[in-house]
């Protein structure tokens, strides 16, 4: 029998929905057990993570409840060391190509969309920056994009790593969740209309169409919870 | 003929070092080449990285010399990419151990030691923070270090990516380089000494007696640049 998989979870967090994409894509059979972000169990951080974050998994062991995991079972935490987690556990899925160059570019990918597309768009949602080097950070990141397919061609850790936050930048621009100044949101939504940043909505399209993200994106919850928790950020400003 | 490597290398970045012991490790066969990071060569950020930026790896295609790289070269940068890429290129040098799970103890102790030690320091030698919080990241990192051998038992990715931060930290605290009041290296010196942090002191002799890191490390020469490049920082303060 293999491994038994529990992974602690939450719908709002993007980290914790790179572990989701990862595991779907695998087809492994697993337990999501939610974590309430803003009342986390008391049992979570010393059974669990004691980071007291999610995402998080409990690998193997005995078989126990999540709320009480054995002993036994390897607790990992951190979303990338999660996802190649889950490559390593399922190599059948080919969540990395097999070549070494492909390999490392689409941890490349990680590396870059994160500098340049996510902390951007994190400073503009929360402090209300100026959108600008998001924008430029889409356009750098198209421009590592091939032609067709997915980061590296074919699907990978790269696009289930960027996935999630591309997803809840979109949530939060349609509904002006943010630090900026109220219409802001529609105003990049409206510049990244521009047909040179056609190959991103093509890419973003094909993330949105592949069924792991289909499985594991609830957008009215998350839209819904971002309203809650940070919806209050553009009074506090 | 096995693909050519060339590394673009500096000896006191300690993110090129990481790079420099995953391929002594690995035994490759490789070209380094210094990178000046205080005159870098005008034609490295278009020919090598765009981020201008070491470490990078130039591999494969046609003969060409380090200065004039065939475009036909796969150009791969960021360390931690380009350490897990020697790990792809040479499995049987298992810098990685074949188990996931200790696979992902191995990611999971860079994230970890990155957070916890490499960061806190930092903040101390740069701004002049307490030194607190290194401390306590010693005694974290400590905490996940197995009764004896490395990291995660077999030497890893996760020591080839500690090793040079603890190395130039020794240098820095051993020769007084940073924004703290003078002296204040010695006294983390002297608390250091302490028996509680013994097993800390255990890991870094395993990892200074390593046959890849007395091939890279050249401490008189980290040491004259350290002191050239951080040594005003005191007075800056």
């Amino acid at each position: 029998m293999a491994a038994s998989i529990t992974l602690y979870t939450a719908k709002i967090c993007p980290y914790a929905h790179r572990v989701e994409l990862a595991l779907e894509e695998a087809k492994a059979t697993y337990t999501k057990y939610p974590i309430d972000l803003q009342n986390k169990p008391s049992w979570y951080a010393p059974k669990v993570n004691p980071a007291s974050k999610v995402p998080a998994i409990a690998y193997g062991g005995p078989p126990s409840p999540p709320e009480d995991p054995s002993p036994e079972s390897e607790k990992i935490a951190e979303s990338l060391v999660l996802i190649e987690f889950v490559n390593d556990l399922f190599p059948q899925a080919h969540l990395l190509p097999a070549d070494p160059v492909l390999r490392a570019k689409a941890r490349f990918f990680i590396e870059f969309s994160t500098n340049k597309l996510i902390a951007p768009y994190s400073a503009f949602q929360r402090t209300g920056a100026s959108a600008d080097d998001f924008l430029a950070g889409v356009v750098a990141v198209q421009e590592l994009l091939p032609a067709d397919g997915f980061a590296v061609g074919p699907y990978s850790l790269a696009d289930v790593a960027v996935t999630p936050f591309i997803a809840r930048a979109f949530v939060g621009l349609r509904n002006e969740i943010g630090a900026y100044d109220e219409g802001e949101g529609k105003k990049v939504l409206e510049a990244l209309a521009a047909p040179r940043y056609a190959r991103f909505h093509k890419y973003w399209a094909d993330l949105q169409a592949r069924p792991n993200f289909k499985a594991t994106f609830d957008e009215p919850y998350v839209t819904e919870a971002f309203k809650k928790r940070f919806g209050g950020l553009r009074a506090q400003k």
